[in-house]
């Protein structure tokens, strides 16, 4: 039975700079070729973590050196990243389909992502983004007003807010190319972070939406049947790393939610993962959300491995 | 009678850095709305040449400070730049067409250009692109192995190849939008300039397309009534500056050429715009080209001014 798929790529399917982003797509569209393949409708979606912020720091620089050109905020930069993602991503799915004698179009869209400007998260920035820091060079960075966190052991960066996303602005576009049989790349970066102001403005915010709640928000407004999130892990686990840890298969939206009140997933981590996942699995009967590595993607689907949540 | 209309926005549309880009959208928007609240189907196109010369200097700039991050080809900060822009005009558009009672979807497509690697113009550079430089400044990045010109007695400018447009990759997916009744924004700076090597592979291209004959070429693939190509003056004229000076209202493609042949128009300037008119015009009895000032192409569609160019 082909479905309609919604699959969120991590930042491992795309590497730190440009030639690794170059070499990690032509791995990453395999798998969703595999998923084509079989028949199922897909929209793809992806982080930007490290690539807005690498993009942020040319910019700030430039700015530096030639002062007619302002600093360019987030949302800018995050515009410039599905530039700069999709043009690679949808180059590299757009030949392994041909290569499959598949002609299918694939295309990128410039996605925005509403935001509510008074989100809590806006007060507490939490969204790592950029290049890994040493403590001295956090330091700096944060006596020159940005946020910056340990991000999980491994060094420290530059953080921004993540509020929630509300509304995918382009995505009468996205389901029009769905529809026609295409396949699309949205909602880069989780989307550019904009807001309502007065009328019928939006107004850019200082901000990077988590890609994977954006995603759930896009396939709940697809109405798609299945919501991939791929993540390092197989499969997702309680007591993960402890002697009593426990792979899941498959679990209801309740018992996820238990499993996330005894504190099982870690935040930035697989916590807002499990939370999308929970988020797409209740929103309607008959949905599924998987949370699987890249390349078990087409086995996940076919219910061999992976953790589905669902009703 | 509604028509398929092509606009290709020239970079007095968009200013040369962001508060500029968000003040010019702004006016530019209300041109192009006039035309869609007429009832005519529009593809939306743009230059990228101030961009794409920050991008590509801003890049630069953090490879030098950071050497992880490889300097990014014309072809990747071509595809920022259109994230870049499409961004600002996208939302811009939204916005006027709302204030307005219509609600059609805008979105932005990141698009390539198939160019040939043996054009002859990569063995010529002749696109000035980026910020205006001193004689010295040129010098200087003409020893570290860039191309520089002279750009029309405004200063000087790095220069790259500008070979001719074959074929535009994501025209499915524009075709598609733009029979839903959707507004597409495409082709922005001609679109990422690519060529076919082995297989189905796309690589980039050091090159940035001139998005007048993108245009007429997208206009050709769409089926498109009109192409409307937009400059600096209300009409072409001949013998532009001198006191025989005559602007002209309508040219069958022969006149037009016969001009062109006696060396009317400016190189770089005036005559690659009546050569994509002249194209369009030739490609199909019924296509017209229209070049007007960005404010006059409503009256143009009707007739009242501007330069028609038709069979």
């Amino acid at each position: 039975m082909p479905k309609r798929i919604i699959i969120a790529l991590g930042g491992n399917a795309l590497g730190n700079n440009l030639p690794e982003q170059m070499a990690a797509v032509k791995e990453t569209v395999k798998a969703i070729a595999d998923l084509i393949e079989e028949g199922h409708q897909l929209v793809v979606a992806h982080g930007n973590g490290p690539q807005v912020g690498m993009i942020n720091v040319a910019m700030t620089t430039l700015s530096r050196e030639d002062p007619s050109q302002p600093i360019a905020p987030m949302s800018v930069c995050a515009a410039m990243s599905q530039g700069y993602i999709g043009y690679d991503l949808q180059n590299a799915l757009r030949e392994e389909l041909l290569n499959r004698g598949i002609r299918k179009p694939v295309a990128t869209i410039l996605t925005q992502t509403i935001v509510d400007p008074n989100d809590p998260a806006f007060r507490n920035p939490t969204k790592p983004i950029g290049a890994f820091m040493t403590a001295a060079e956090a330091e700096e960075m944060r006596c020159r007003g940005n946020a910056v966190m340990e991000d999980a052991g491994r060094g420290w960066r530059r953080c921004v807010a993540s509020p929630k996303p509300q509304e995918i602005v382009e995505i009468e576009t996205i389901r029009t190319l769905m529809e026609a049989g295409q396949i699309v790349i949205a909602c880069g970066g989780g989307g550019i972070p904009v807001y309502r102001t007065e009328g019928n403005h939006l107004k850019g915010a200082g901000a990077v939406i988590d890609k994977d709640l954006a995603s759930e928000l896009m396939a709940e407004q697809l109405d798609a049947d299945t919501l991939i999130i791929l993540t390092a892990v197989e499969k997702v686990a309680v007591n993960f790393g402890k002697p009593n840890q426990e792979w899941l298969s498959e679990l209801t939206p309740a018992q996820a939610k238990k499993y996330i009140d005894e504190g099982h997933f870690a935040p930035g981590s697989m916590l807002p993962k499990v939370q999308a996942a929970v988020k797409f699995a209740e929103s309607k009967p008959g949905r599924t959300a998987l949370i699987t590595l890249l390349e078990k993607a087409k086995d996940g689907i076919a219910g061999r491995t992976g953790t589905a949540i669902h009703q």
